[in-house]
This record gives C-alpha cells, structure tokens and sequence, in this order.
C-alpha cells in the first residue's frame, strides 16, 4: 500500500537504502516446481551493476544475490523467494557535503518534505540502486516465462538525438548477443558506436543526457492483460514509469499514432500460413483492448537525463537560504546502457503476473 | 484483481456492457462529510456523453447518474457510494452484421479468445461507454480535491498534426470558461477553430483521426505519490493508459526530455517571495521522485484515431475465413473532445487517492 | 480498503444502506463460461428474506435481485457481474423515534463517532439488510462450486442451550430437503421442534436469543488455501465473523480441542479402499496447515442475540444525556434461521477466491 | 496474494523456511518519526523463542533479529522496514527419518499434494518458526500504538482443563509483571503453578496437551475497525486464525453469548464521571458494529495440543503405504506459554492497521 510492491499475484515487495546494510526482495505468489538458474539470475544483475564499462559510473558494486526461502533443492517450493544483496562500497562521505542542500532535479526536497526526515546518503531509498532488487526478481519473472517460449528483449533505441534504426528480431539469442557486443547496449553496430562517442564526450564536459529503451516481447501467448482499469499496456506503462528518471511511455504507434488517420492506423486482420491469427501492420504494438493479440509487443521508454552532473549549481538549503551544489561521487553520464536489464525486469514482471491472472480468465 | 477496480484509498469498482441494462461505480473510501454536488457530477458526464456537437457521435444517450447508496443529507457517510447510469439508445442491431467478424483494431478478437465467449453488442465490456463510469467517480473525487484548493485542469492540445501552443494558466475558473466555448475542448481560440474543421472534413471521409490532450494540475500539495512503484507519475500514467485509444504518456519534459543534457535539464530550486519553495524551470513537470513538488503538474495524453471507420475493411470472421466489414452505427470522428472530461477525472481518482495516503506518511 | 470488498480472485464490492434506493454487488473474477441460474440464486436469497416465518421478522421485502451486467446469453462474460436488489418496505418512521439516542449494542455510537455523521434510518449501512448483497453473490460462488463437485450446507445446530445431534451427511440434497422442512433450518427435526416452540415463547416476551449454525464443506479437493496468513480456516474465520451478530468461530475441535491432548487429537491417515487418502478421525476439520485435505471441512458459528427487543431500555443521546428506549420496528426474535443462507453464502466466497487462488499453486 | 502478507496500511510480509538461511518479514506503511527501541524488539523475540524454560521445547535459537532498511538514526523514514534473523540450530538429521512419511494432524501431506513439492526440514515453511517474524513486526507496531497510550496484554487463561479466574488490568506495567514471574505466563501466579506441574507431567509422557490464550486491549479509541468485511473482531479472528495451531476465536461474550438472551446481553451506554462514554456491561467485548467502542477489548484463542508427540503413530507414506512414526527432534509440549507473544504480535498488527486506516474515516 505504501508503495513498495509490485504485481497482483507474481507479486514482489522491495526494500533497502543506497547506503544501508543491504537492499533485497521478496516474490510471493511463484507457484512451485520451477527451476531456479541462480547463474541466470546473478548475469540479469551484472547488466545493472556499476562500474561495468567507461560510459558507466567507476563506483564498484558486486551486486551478489543471495537466496534466503522458497527454493528447495533448486526449484521453486511455492513459498516466499527472499532475496538479497549485501551493499559494499558505500563511501557516504561522497554524500556528506550534501546533507544539508537540496540537489536539482532529486528527490531530496520531496522526501524531507513528505516524510520530515530524510537518509540523505545516496539519496536513500530513492537512489536507482533499488532497481538492483526489481532485476533480480525480473529474472525469476523471465525464468517463469521462458518456460512458456515467451522471450522480452530490450535495447538502447536512443541517446540524445542519435537514434537507432528499427531493428527486425529473428530469434532472442541473436538480438542478445548483437547486443551485449557493445557498451551501449545498442541492437545496432553502428549506432552504438555513435552513441558510445557521444557519452564519452559529455562524461568529459562533466554533463549527462537521457536517451530511450526499445523493448520488444516476442512470443506472448493471446490474452494476457485484464480490461478495464489493468490493461496490459497500462501495467506495463505504470511498471516503466515507477523506474527512475523514465519521463515517457509509449507503444505500438505511440505518440506518432495521435497524428495519423484511422483508415491508415487500423490493423488489418490476416490468416497466417500456420493457421493462426495475425495482423498486416503492428500499429496496436501487440494489445488489443488492453489484451495481448498475439503480434510482437512493441513499446518505448524515455529516460531524461541523470541529475547529478559534475559542474557547480545554484540550489537551496533546508532553510530554504541560497546555496551552491558541486557534483562529487561518482555517476551516470548516461543511464540507459544500465536501464536495458531494468526495463527487461519490469516488462517480465508485468508478463508473468498476467500470465497467472490469466489461467483464470476461463471456467 | 480482474482489472476492474482502481484506486488503493479511494478506490473505484466500475461495471457495466454498452448493450446492458445500465452500467455504473461502487467508490469505497471516499472519508465521511463530504458535500455531494449531484449537479457537478451530472454536468461533467454531460461533458462525455455522445451527440453533443455535429464533431461528436450522433448517438444519443442522455447518461444520467443516480446516487443509490453513501450519501445522507447530501453528504458522505463513509460508506460505500454507488451510482448507476442507465443505458437508453441500444440499438443492437446496429451491430448484428458484425457479430461473426473481428472488426479490425478493436478488441474483438482478443476479447472472443481470453474469455471463449464475446458480448458482441457494441463492443460490450470493451466500450468506451464504460468511462461514464469514471467520470462520475471522478468527479466526485474533483469535489474532494476541491475542498483542497486542488484544481484539475485538461484540454485538447492537438489534433492530427495541428498543435496548440501552450497556454499559460492563471485561473482555473477562466482556463474552463474559454475552453468550454469550443466544442473541440481547445483552450486556444484560434487553434480550436482549425482543428474543428479539420474533425468535419475527416468525418465527411468518413474517416477517423487521433489527437493529444494535455492536462495540468493545480496548487497540489508537496508530498504526494509513494515511493518506488506507486510514483504519482507511474500511477498517472497507469491511469491514462487504461483509457480506451491512448497510446501514450508522457510528463514534464517527457520524451524530449532524452534529447536533454543534464545541466539544462535540472531545475534549480528557488525561494518565492511569499518564502514558498519553487523551481525554475519545470521539466519535471511538478513531480521529484515520485512526489508532488508543488511545482504545477503536467502530462500529456496521445490518443490513436477511432477504430471504428465508415469505409470497407477486410478482416476475418471467427472461423479464420476473409471477410469484409463496412462502418454502420455513429461514431466520433476524433475522440479528444469527449476524452478531456475522462482524462480529467483519472487524474482525480490519482490524486484523490494519494491525497488520503498521505495522510499516513508522519507519524 | 474501506472494507467493502471481500476475496482476492473471487472478489465482491457490496453496497448499500437499509433504507436507501437499494442495495447491491459486484462481483469481480468470475471466470468465464459459468451458466448463470438466476432461479437458484434468487430460490437463496428467499431463504434469508424477512416475513417468511412466525419466527422471523414480520417486515416485508421481496428481495427481488437483478443482474445488471456481466452476463451474456445466460453463461458470465469474464467481465464484472453487478447485482442489485431494490430497496421496499422502507418504513422509516418506525426509526424516527431512536434519531437522538443511542441503541443500547447496536452500532449507533461507534457509526456516529467514526464517520461524525449517521444514517440513522434502520441502522443504514450497519443493518443485517446488507446480507442480501452477499448471499446473491455467494449464490453465484456455489454454482462455480458444484461444477467441481463441492456442496456448502449449514444448518441451526443450537438456539439457546438448545442443541441438536451431530449431523451424519450422506448426501447434500438429503440434508437440505430435510433442514428445510422446517421453519429455523435445523437438520434434526426434533430438536427443531423445540428450538421453535422456545424461540416462539423469547418472541412472546418481546426477548431475543442467540445460537449457533454449523457448517460442512463436502468434497473439498485437497489444496485450498494459502498459508501463512491465507489459511482457509483464516479466511472461513474472517467471513463468518464478518456477519452481523457473530461472537464466535471455531473449526474442527475448537475450542473443545485446547482441552485434548496430543495423543487423542491425532488425526491418523489412512487409505481409503478407494485408493485415496483420509484420516481416520477428524479433529483438524478438514483442514491441516491451513490447507483442505480432502476430509469434510466442519466449522461452528455462534450468533449472539438480536440486541432490538421490544422492551424498554435505558440509554444515552448524543449530547450523553440519559434517556429511554423501547423497540418499535419489526424485529427477529432469533437471527440463526434467517443466518444459514448467509453462512453458506459466505463460505462459498471464501471457497470459490482459494480454487481460484490454488489453479496457481503449481507450475 | 499469496497468502504471506497481512494488513492493509501497516503491511507485513513474512518469508522463510524452518531449516533455510533465514527467516524475515519486511513492513511497508510504517509512518515516518517513530522511535524505533530495537531492545524493545528483541526483547519481544525472546518471549516467543525456543529453550526458554523447563516447559518449552530444548532446541536452542538465539534469534536474534536484525535491522535491514527503513531505519535511519534511530527512527522509521517512511521507507519499507526489513528484518531479518539468522536461522541458526538447524538440525535437519532429525527430520531426515521422516522425510517420505507424511505425519499426522501436520501439514506434510497437504503441501506436498498443493504443492507438488515439499521441503520437508522441519516442516519448511508450515513450522511455526514462522511465527519468529510475526513477532518482530508485531513489536514494532506495539511501538506505534503505545504513541497513542494503546496496550495489547495477553496471557494464559487455560492448559487443558485448568483455567484461571478472570484477571482484572489496573495498569498494563503491573499486568506484565506478574504474568512474567512464571514461566507458563498466565497472569494469575497460583493457577499458573497449577499449570506448570500438569505440563510438566504431559511432558514426561511424551504427550501434549492444547490452552487458551486471552487478550485484553486497554485504552483503544472509539472508532477502529472498518465495516462491513473487515470489522475490528474478524480482523483479529483472521489474524489469531492463521496462528498455527489455532482452532477457536471468540469475543466478548463468545460462544456463552449464543446461549444468552438480549435482555441480559445488551451493554447499556453509561455517562462515566469524567464525561466519556462507556457501557454497564461489556458483552459486546469493546467492538459493536465492528468498531471499537472505547471499552476494554476482549478475546480468548483456543490452540489444539502440538501434533508432534514423543510416541509411536501409524501413518502412511507419500505412495500410501502403511508406515510407523516416532517422534523424535525437540518440540513443546504445550504450545501457549510461547504463542503469548506471537498472539499480542497479531493483535498489535490488527490495531496499527486500522488506526492508519481510521485516520481517513472523516474528511
């Protein structure tokens, strides 16, 4: 109720500060006999982690997830999955300089307004670190789903104005491994190399810029999503939002679909070679009256830039007196390379709790 | 938990088929000693409902709300609200020649295949009739914002590819007034004007076309929205997603908030004259974190064109054979007039709700 | 979560006071393809009706349910089911006389305090009247029940110190045609005699009294219930308690069972010559670590007496001043007849949420 | 959903497994600034823990619980509370003779057959070890209610047949520390020595016998509890329900109330001289209509003797064969001594959340 869990009934619950003793996860609601990979699980979390790369923050994290309950002799026992990941490197002197101002564009004002006390190293509980226990429990959720052949592949579409192709998905594995061959984390050679560039030159001017995640779900059964209030593209848009510094959510045509004709815009239904249903064109993204059809899911996220940058600002402190701001610790120039095994996660979570949901759609 | 509720604390239970008997809300958390205004509530769905414009849907229906239980001597008891709207004009047979084709775009097909059994009558559950609803709940949760000083304010920013430019919002009493003078919903004259001929010559097409409607919110409180996945944006954006046609969401600076660097994009805190705290700029469209900054809050809403076309289409009917399907009944040429009061009152039900949570943040 | 919905799949939001426009529910979850027997579930609420007996109220409601939504050609949509039973005999002026004053262990007092206002008309929302919404939607939950074999059959097991045999069920037809062949639904047509013969002498002396209704649940797969905090005696718990006038809950031993030892309280598997498992006693009621076991699930409910009398007793009014009051109004003389339906209607929600629930207990 | 999580605005949710890592429960809804007396919660803990006396089982468990998150300086912030204890004696050679049988009146056969799946250590997630959490989270929210003067006291009012008078509170301090001078924690010191000796004797003969543990709640305010479903009393039925081991809950009059006549029952609203409003009589056990009606509250929790006893038992094993059973491992012999704390720990929970929930009853 208080914000802190996600999903109806694959259902997880997340705690932890940036710099307290650990942050971690509970999933109830996984029904038994499925096969944990805790490897598989441990790489989702090493996409996320810091310190991975030139274009990611230098603060160094290992990030490694222990299994307290709920898996017995490597499956699921249909009891609550605790997870957790012990916090290293937590330098909160970094932090110390900026207890008593409020940083630009963070949460610092609203929390200490909202809450009147505030665990100002690291930002708290409102630091992306937290999105560290949504990857690790995203992982289950895509566990659950793989076994059912459904596959979520997402990619940096976007950094600044440097934009990626379409790209076409034959199979996961490929996508994955074009993929990971770059920094970026870019389905598109050369566009990653642009963008790879670009982040490095405004890591050097101490600035940062946002950019988008393309995510595609290939695969997806029909009839995933429930009308009218949890359709599956308003739980994926509230998943996506609920992420740190996403300011957009868009699918299938998106906002480009607002300016086209319905004559242009529909779908037209088609019997495919197989015998199954299809559409000509994918402008609904893959959901229909808020249930999954069938077509690839296609949405996109925008994240705005990282608020922490390496140059002075003008802000206030908590007496509301003038105040300067320079950056220190160490940050994101860009955050969506990092964002791509979040978004999975989410996008997973979202999928495996219609996929319950739904085995009840029938008598 | 089958999507058809909303809401955590102020929590909305909608029901109801285009074709059925009547369709209607049960609100469960509304607090006791609210004045109900049934006049406010009434004139908002007036707003809605079909036939009210030569822009709109022929279709009439008068939509008028009943209050059955949870007010006493006009105010709130602390019990359960329900409200009904009777359906009148249900003329099924305009939709007998559909029964066995899956008309493209809806939701037909993928309705037919979740449940193993369709109301095929207008569309049934998967009507956007069934937004009355909300906008009766919705209104109501307007009445409570209100003794907040709480002000939701929507309007059609674009239709197709005309745009309107942003208007600056001083009072909402006169952003309503210049806004209700158009029957397109616009709040700037000259763009309304444009935007209405362009909606009659799609209609004599017999086409269809989408649009943009923008919302902002008005003297909110700091410290609305829960941290990590209820963030006041994720639950804005769930909400305007589940509305019938949007396609995407997007607040403060949105998706040209990726194109963005860092240091134009933060926005620098400072002290107002009358000692409150403010921002800059607002590209974070009035929400840090999550919570509600004080700053105005505003998002945006793209909607596809309507489904629902007075041309031919090919499609397939339920056994997989081609089929054709031409238009009948009346339908709206572009959704975003009737849409503004809807988007207005998810907003409500948002905030209403998070208003009452708040309460439980301190101690 | 104002604590107007009850369940979590099979989930239903009542509405509705007892001298307002009407009263109501949804029901949200339902699967679809259930056939809808609107006869049997109207055949139940006439067995809750008032005036249907010398030993009941004299008031009268024909309680006629109307299904407003959610159903199609006879079979549920998947879609919410609202029902609505309309308010008649309103006889307001019978409660005009208690505006002022408190009744002595009614909810008059802690309604008024709560909300600080009070719909004083026939106890409003507080009125047992609001049981009617939920034997219409437990008459629903029974028909998925049977089509999985499991019956819900209640009966006055006690009135007064008056108790009757334990019941031997062989067959659930049986056991209703006999329980219903007399007036307070007691399955021992001796004891029933007398149970009426002393409820008819209370009645006469413008007293009440309390009594107890047992219940068993026959055919119960093995698997229902969730554990920790969802066992099914848990939940069997919080809904019997939840009806007006219960003071007591206890299921298989009960209370009796804090006096056994270990020792005598074992229930013993064994195999059946059928090849299935039972045990061999049945102390745990069916239920063991919170979960059915495929034994006859058995539960007692104790109702305290109706606190109206028609006699006159000393109270306070809402400044704290002393006054009188004696009963008017047409009131029960004993409330377990007229509460079988509404157990069994309970219970079978509680039984329909956990099949539901169990479909994903395993990959 | 899945039934590890309780309460709506103070929400815990529990995880862990008798013989896994650890056990542990995070609570989200906790209100930011309240002092958080860790000692206080440990101190709880070691009321509930094993080897505590001559009375309780000899397996040794330090538990001691740890803060994860939510805590900064020593006060809540508003953020998810995560706690967490260390299993530690986990001699899982013990259970290993009885890893293919299922034992009687346990919950071996019912996981394994919902489950598909068992972990059989110690009865995995079914043991009351879980309760060790309830506790923790419990004691946290007595912290929130003494802010507002609330205390829950609990004790043993029956082993077997022996039962003790009714105890009368003057002061909660007084109350705890006589029912803390013996080790079977009831509150009046010559039956409890009583109690000692016959636990004692069950004890020797390998046996074990049920109890029953009263509540008494002093100084809750007028109006908590929330009508129609989650009513104070079937919120602490359901909460003292899911205890394992419990068969019976009853409040103010109970069971004996389903004997009495309502001119006997009727609590009778009394002036008291310092102008507050209470009743003559408490029958209606502090709640009427569901709400708390500012007079003590009183309930009594019937638990059945522990399962597992030091005798031979005929049982079968998971393909139905014929087996023996020895008990063997170190278990309690009368299980009320230490459910004292875990029933205050529910009780606690039940309050907190429905003084959250009580602070939006009224605009």
């Amino acid at each position: 109720m208080a914000g802190n869990s996600f999903g109806q009934l694959f259902r997880i619950t997340t705690f932890g500060e940036s710099h307290g003793e650990a942050i971690g996860v509970i999933i109830d609601g996984c029904p038994a006999g499925l096969d944990v990979d805790l490897d598989y699980i441990q790489g989702e979390l090493d996409k996320r982690k810091p310190g991975q790369s030139k274009i990611t923050t230098q603060r160094k994290e290992s990030d490694i997830v222990k299994i307290l309950s709920g898996v017995f002799e490597g499956k699921t026992t249909g009891t609550p999955i605790a997870m957790i990941i012990p916090n290293e490197d937590q330098r909160s002197k970094d932090y110390g300089h900026n207890v008593d101002v409020f940083r630009p564009s963070h949460a610092d004002y609203t929390y200490a307004t909202k809450y009147g006390i505030r665990d100002h190293r690291g930002g708290g509980r409102s630091s992306a670190r937290e999105t560290a226990a949504r990857v690790a429990a995203g992982a289950l959720a895509k566990l659950l789903l793989k076994t059912q052949g459904i596959e979520i592949l997402a990619h940096v579409s976007s950094v600044g104005t440097i934009n990626a192709p379409n790209v076409f998905i034959e199979s996961a594995e490929e996508f994955l491994e074009v993929r990971e061959q770059n920094i970026v984390r870019c389905a598109d050679p050369a566009t990653a190399e642009e963008m790879i560039e670009f982040i490095d030159s405004i890591r050097k001017q101490g600035d940062t810029v946002g950019g988008k995640v393309s995510c595609y779900i290939k695969d997806c059964p029909v009839g995933l999503g429930d009308p009218v209030f949890d359709k599956l593209h308003a739980d994926l848009g509230k998943a996506m939002l609920s992420i740190n510094a996403v300011h957009g959510f868009e699918f299938g045509s998106g906002f480009s679909g607002s300016e086209m004709r319905g004559s242009e815009h529909n779908d037209i239904f088609i019997k495919n070679a197989d015998g199954s249903i299809g559409t000509r064109t994918n402008f609904s993204g893959g959901i229909q009256g808020g249930i999954s059809n069938g077509m690839p899911i296609e949405f996109k996220v925008a994240f705005k830039p990282v608020a922490t940058i390496m140059q002075s600002q003008q802000t206030i402190d908590g007496e509301g007196n003038a105040a300067e701001i320079s950056g220190k610790g160490r940050h994101d120039p860009c955050v969506v390379p990092r964002a791509v095994p979040i978004v999975e996660a989410m996008a997973a979570l979202v999928l495996a709790d219609h996929w319950l949901r739904n085995r009840n759609s029938k008598l």
